[in-house]
């Protein structure tokens, strides 16, 4: 490993200056005067994986952006990779935001500023940097490998489902390794080890036929609005205890060791409700913040609506009250499972006096990689030695769609190695990524490979 | 009286024919482009008001439609009735939807079809009719008569509420007659003794600054669509009782006549609930539905929206929720109070986890003309005559504001003797009014001034 660790350091200077080509390409996927900008962006991907020494890559099109595929299989025995990255970006606007060019890198303070820089192009270029560093000083990888770079994920990666869907064996592999995500807070190297699911739904309930003055029919019939609102509050409890029976049914428990784990992480309740402007945080009695967040299903109304919303005040007793909810879910929930029980629930206490209408908008399973599998035990023995530090364990609270369509289709362990901080403007003016954290997410990617081949030897 | 009755049946006819003259006026208030129309129409009413024989005539310019305001103070010692109406219509759109031209007067199974037919210029024109019956045959009227007629009830009535507060002298009156709602049902002719008053609010909650990701952030913090629901939803119990300490305090009970009157109606439950889409009617417990609408408080959500109101799925923890409330009041609450004890009572549940803030936007007093008043009384006795039927009693569940301007500033009894039927469609294409009810109205009318003048006598 010390030949590989010391091309890096040797070559620290040169990887900055390729990343900024990389940040250069206005390689913005939803804008179509953009599309050939985008399109060389991906050349560029495909030439650099030539460049670092991997012969078979693939350019590969699709209905929209083109897909870059690579591998190197020289490692029979041992496990397969399966990184996966994009170098499409965001759009820039507000312009007038940036204190420079978004195409235009710079560096202030040990950050490079640019559009993409940490979402998603300096995440992914340290795995090719190390990809380089194994290639140049030993002609071949500690573990077999295969490389999927889209340029469609800002706009959903409806093309890379498809591919992924229809390219099973090609794509089979044992670990999907993705860098796009923030590490907890600089200086705190954390595995994302899980992340939430989700069942969406829309609820339209119906009172009278018609929109009625709610003078001359106040009180003769139940208004869908207040119906709405009594069926919305009884779906939680005054302890936030979701009350769809059998909802908690095949909730994993939080394990003491995980419990420990988020306890260790720096999080200081105070100021978290500061930044939110909360007087007092709300959730679910008996469990900590970050248990909740992470580790604990929810159920949060994301919109509402009824009747007259304008300025001013209209007597109207509205006809439909309408409501967008959605229930994030955690291991082992299982979303078709939670939409059965929440469509059987609302019909139950749907009251004579109003009519509903489900629609199930989204279903996503939560995904969960073992604190012991493979994956997750040489990810955090990468970062220790990458940052100098143990790392620490979290979850997710969100979902990351591709996270499901890899583990839906090709039934691997997701390893989220993220290398971003919590203020890197990803998506927003300023974006920017930490050049310690690219540095040492390279190292924390070539031990990666490493300490992997070396941990399957032992298994 | 017999005179009188004879005159009025004599001309018959030419009553239609004048009624056909003033609705062929485009008297629309809301329209720039209708002003000079609608100022030519109160020249109209003017001109026919003097031609009746009432002298004293008064063409009063406001900022906006002119007020025509007229008074025959000939019979000292008897009763001052102040006549209120309005000579200016609704717009006609959809203009597609009339079957004859809106200001083409037109009569077919014995409706006359026109914009302004029932409201509110053939129902006011009915006492119109009677007055001129009564100068043209006795030179003189058996009550004392004050008229407001106002040519911007359609928009507000800002102008005539600055005109009544500025004239309480020249208004004073000891009743106010009304023409401008509905009976029960044809063929039933009804007073209408009571209205409803309203006390309205927004309501604004917060919880987070700012809207927040759901899957980051949901199980953290309350979600403000979730708290206001809980919040909508403990404002009434499960038996429609609404749950602010204080606020049936002042609510004067029906009486056994009240309900007994209310039960006589021919009120169907199933078609009353078929014609509205509902399976059940609902409202609270103890009470009839026309009981629970026009005799019991209200407590209605009119609007409530917040968080992602789109096409799809978002998946916001919304920062703010927002719904429009209102209270419909009967004697003897005060909206002033209520709206105290609602503010009080919202401030105490409000949980430590979200802000509130209140809007107070509109109150009105309820109204009640006591069954046994002179007025009341008085036209019940002209119903039965003018129609050949006693009349049963209603209340009515909306609040007409310019009822509650005249109680509050000139403190008189308001008379609400409608001639409409519910199927007349003001405000919509193919507004009509029933010529039977026209003319039984005028003699109604008659008679209301003579039962007045003699029932005064005995008081």
């Amino acid at each position: 490993m010390n030949n590989i660790i010391s091309y890096i350091e040797e070559n620290k200077n040169r990887y900055v200056e390729e990343l900024s080509d990389f940040l250069r390409m206005e390689s913005i996927s939803s804008s179509p005067q953009h599309k050939d900008e985008t399109r060389r962006c991906a050349h560029w991907v495909e030439t650099h994986l030539r460049d670092m020494g991997i012969e078979n890559v693939e350019f590969i099109e699709t209905e929209g952006h083109p897909i870059i595929y690579a591998e190197w299989m020289g490692a029979p025995g041992k496990p397969t990779v399966l990184l996966y990255g994009h170098y499409d970006v965001q759009p820039v606007d507000p312009i007038e935001l940036w204190t420079t060019g978004p195409f235009e890198p710079t560096i202030r303070n040990g950050d490079i500023y640019a559009r993409g820089s940490t979402d998603d192009k300096g995440q992914v270029f340290t795995h090719f940097k190390s990809v380089e560093a194994y290639m140049k000083q030993n002609g071949s990888l500690p573990v077999n490998l295969k490389m999927v770079i889209e340029g469609e994920e800002e706009i959903g990666s409806a093309n890379l489902e498809k591919f992924v869907r229809e390219n099973k064996e090609k794509l089979k592999s044992d670990i999907v390794l993705i860098s796009d995500t923030a590490m907890y807070a600089k200086g705190v190297p954390t595995i994302c080890y899980g992340l939430r699911g989700l069942s969406y739904f829309q609820i339209d309930m119906t009172g009278p036929n018609r929109d009625l003055h709610s003078g001359s029919f106040g009180g003769a019939v139940q208004n869908p609005a207040q119906g709405l609102a009594e069926m919305l509050a009884s779906l939680k409890d005054k302890n936030g205890k979701i009350r769809i029976p059998g909802f908690y049914e095949d909730v994993r428990k939080l394990t003491k060791k995980e419990r420990e784990a988020f306890a260790k992480l720096p999080f200081k309740e105070r100021k978290y409700a500061k930044q939110l402007g909360v007087k007092e945080l709300f959730g679910e009695k008996g469990y900590s913040t970050l248990e909740r967040v992470w580790a604990r299903p929810t159920f949060e109304i994301n919109g509402m609506w009824s009747g007259f919303t304008g300025e001013g005040a209209k007597t109207v007793l509205p006809s439909k009250a309408h409501a967008k909810v959605s229930m994030r879910l955690v291991p082992d929930q299982n979303p078709n499972k939670i939409a059965r029980l929440f469509k059987k629930h609302i019909k139950e206490i749907t009251p004579e006096n109003v009519t509903v209408e489900l629609t199930q908008m989204h279903g996503a399973k939560p995904a969960l990689a073992p604190i012991d599998s493979l994956g997750v035990q040489a990810a955090a023995e990468a970062l220790k030695k990458g940052f100098g530090k143990k790392p620490l364990l979290q979850r997710e609270g969100g979902s990351i769609p591709i996270v499901v369509t890899f583990q839906q289709f090709l039934k691997t362990t997701p390893v989220l190695l993220g290398f971003g901080l919590p203020d890197d403007n990803p998506h927003s003016p300023d974006e920017h990524f930490n050049l310690d954290n690219f540095h040492n997410g390279i190292k924390t990617s070539a031990y990666f490979f490493d300490t992997l081949a070396s941990m399957s030897n032992g298994r």
